[in-house]
């Protein structure tokens, strides 16, 4: 497989994301329209960033909870924002059991309206609250336009409900799990974010409020990479979410939801690769470390095989794979691996042996300059550092492209350049109509308004109306 | 909640299921009729499952993927007598986009159709076998009559999928998956159970054989508690699913699947479970120790609050919760979490601190008989050896209740008598005529035909006709 070229990323960026992912064995093709196998190495890449994701819900607080995924049409039509904007994309049951249904069932888009019917039930008094869940499971939304991980008619996330007693928490609530995506997608995928709000026509259907963390491509395309929402008190109200305050009164609470899906994967695989292939961030990486076994003959065959099974257990901090493929020859395993994206090889031969070394290789770093000779001994040590590296190295080199990519126009003939190339950031009056016209002006959208500004105020770029804040532009997937 | 009594299980066993699912919190039930909610507290006890059976499926080589849950109908209808069998528990989309779709799609009641379509194309030497796929999912059938856990219309479960080379590899990878199964229930959920093959009229639809794991509930009848089928060619030639062979020659594959669900938290409730509520197996169970504190005077609180979180970091090898709710009695904590189950309860007040002990209380002994006073310095060993000591008592009591209530009826008259009361193992024809018969006339159907025989042959308890297996019968869930 790995002698299949595949388009270089200057050729065709968006046949590279897609003859990539297939080829690295990612992910494939279901045979139902714009579904999507994520394949087993994709599928441990996903584990990787659900434990990291996981392990930060509840280190704040949130447990899990199983959901059904058939909500009942009905409800989803009780939030008229909600169901505007969800009902084009809607997959629905009719048939049961050999039978038409007496009410049609949808199969979840995102569960807000079965949350709050469940929630309407469980809370009673302030002393239910917070309530704090958060579902791991897959969502169906029908896309016209697909694509692998990005965008696909069923996609694999998470989805955190919480409901609190007043406005403050709920905000709260929203801008803490804001901050935890941002600190995941920086401090383990490698992958700099901006975080900001969303335009009122940009924010999720329902929401008072939409948070989110942005990130640019190796195209220099904006995706957003996770949701935040306050959702104020609407779905409260919608589903009668009440709770009897400490002063006896009854109260409606404030409902928060956040989301972040295996389109993540693909922020990863466009942010880090290169023409030779995937780069993994070293702490989400399935293999961290892949040793390699160089031997001609038969005879050093053994001797090789079980050294590198030696080295892989003084290594068993680490995810490690030793490749005891027969009959490939090292090179093969080397670009194989390489186009996989693994951050670390290890090559190990016998004179390696003989000299007690062994011959470390970063992905990230091509040709000589990556390659390091250590003494056996230090290898542990060497592996966890050079991993750090390489985790910095991406993040710093994401960094530098977004912001060499970032321009700040003076006029709106520079701002049509500006997001053909990439993130334009200016003063902007908000307006939907604004937002509108630069739409069909650039093809490209708001981002967000970064919470990072300048300060100061400024008159819109466009329209010349007066702009209290800078947006974020580009073109988006 | 902790004083609304729920029915003993004499009274109405049925009734005792229910109303302790609900008010433990495990589970609710949906808006959607026959679907659930899992709750906090059972999805922290079905996570806790997942990763005892997840590190057993990897140490077996297993890998875990993501396949979507829509599967063409004309999938199903590939392999006949797969259809044949669950068509009639199909849920159908008909409707995606606000459009009918050309060919209407059912949610996977069981991927082994998706599964044969990916394989064929990803399986293409010898080379590439064998595939180990495991996939964590949920799945839907059309149930008519549902209960919580037992049979919902979606439930939670994880399917492994394999292809091999040959029959005896399939055979031995659906045996070895079985074991798996039995160490799990017996080794981490203090569940016995029996190992043996399905009989032709209760095996898998589509399935050469098919295995289970039967236990015995509270109420004396029969689980199926987790299955393991050796699928033969019939999927591989379904779907074409074929290697070439290192001489070159073109051959269907060899498949298994196996699979275990929500189902088997119903098996926990319903095994340990007693007249005070759930009784969870330590190794499984999201508390394992719960940590009360008791104080009557103000400033006798912040003390024991401090020493019982002291205390909960002594035991940081354990998954401990301190109750700290304001406003309730011990008493009342107690029993409450004597009803959710927790293994081992710590009480901890003023006393116990000038005395330097903590008082330990286990939940499979009520009363005095169950409570041990240890020195505060020992509490960390006592309480792992006692969780230890929970776990064997809570297993040998399950077995000693299910050997006193399996016969060996020498008669047809004592037959009748013993699936009423209990499991009964007899000599067999394991024909399917005689197997209809039995389930008409006493409503137990056949479990399986145990692994452990005692060698020999009879004739069959009910026609007398030669046979050369006893079978173990009993009515089922």
């Amino acid at each position: 497989m790995a002698e299949d070229r595949i388009p270089s990323r200057a050729e065709d960026f968006n046949e590279w994301y897609n003859q990539l992912v297939l080829k690295s064995e990612l992910a494939d093709y279901a045979p139902v329209r714009g579904c999507m196998v994520v394949r087993p190495y994709g599928w441990a890449l996903w584990e990787n960033i659900q434990q990291a994701l996981d392990r930060r819900f509840k280190a704040t607080g949130h447990v899990n909870a199983g959901f059904p995924m058939f909500i009942p049409a009905s409800f989803l039509e009780k939030e008229k924002a909600h169901v505007e904007g969800f009902a084009p994309e809607f997959a629905v049951v009719t048939h049961g059991g050999g039978e038409e249904l007496p009410e049609p069932l949808v199969v979840r888009p995102t569960s807000e309206t079965l949350i709050g019917h469940m929630y309407a039930k469980w809370i009673q008094s302030y002393r239910d609250l917070p309530v704090l869940i958060n579902l791991w499971n897959s969502a169906v939304r029908w896309e016209k336009r697909t694509k692998l991980f990005l965008r696909t008619t069923e996609f694999f996330w998470q989805e955190g409900h919480t409901a609190h007693a007043t406005a403050d928490e709920g905000e709260a609530e929203a801008r803490q799990m804001l901050d935890v995506y941002a600190d995941f997608a920086e401090n383990e995928a490698a992958i700099p974010v901006i975080r900001g709000v969303k335009s009122e026509s940009e924010k999720f259907a329902g929401a008072l409020r939409s948070y989110t963390i942005e990130a640019m491509m190796g195209d220099r395309r904006a995706l957003q990479s996770g949701t935040s929402h306050n959702l104020g008190q609407n779905f409260a109200r919608a589903f009668d979410i009440q709770y009897l305050a400490t002063d006896n009164s009854l109260q409606h609470c404030w409902t928060t939801s956040w989301g972040l899906s295996t389109r993540f994967i693909g922020a990863i695989v466009m942010v880090h690769g290169d023409d030779t292939g995937l780069i993994l961030p070293p702490r989400l990486a399935p293999h961290q470390v892949v040793i390699v076994p160089i031997y001609r003959k038969d005879e050093e065959r053994a001797q090789v095989l079980a050294e590198a099974e030696r080295l892989a257990a003084e290594l068993g901090a680490y995810r490690v794979r030793v490749d005891k493929r027969d009959g490939l020859t090292p090179g093969y395993k080397f670009n194989d691996w390489e186009m996989r994206g693994v951050p670390l090889r290890i090559e190990l031969g016998p004179r390696d042996i003989a000299q007690g070394t062994v011959l470390l290789a970063r992905r990230d770093r091509p040709g000589k300059e990556g390659k390091t000779a250590v003494p056996r001994a230090e290898a542990p040590t060497a592996v966890g550092e050079m991993l750090k590296e390489i985790h910095t190295a991406l993040y710093d080199r994401a960094l530098r492209f977004r912001e060499a990519h970032t321009a700040e126009p003076a006029s709106y003939a520079e701002f049509l350049d500006a997001v053909q190339q990439g993130f334009a950031l200016a003063w902007w009056c908000e307006q939907e109509d604004c937002e509108t016209a630069i739409k069909e002006e650039t093809r490209a959208t708001s981002r967000c308004i970064p919470f990072e500004q300048s300060g100061g105020s400024g008159s819109c770029i466009r329209d010349g109306r007066p702009a209290g804040r800078k947006g974020l532009f580009g073109r988006a997937y």
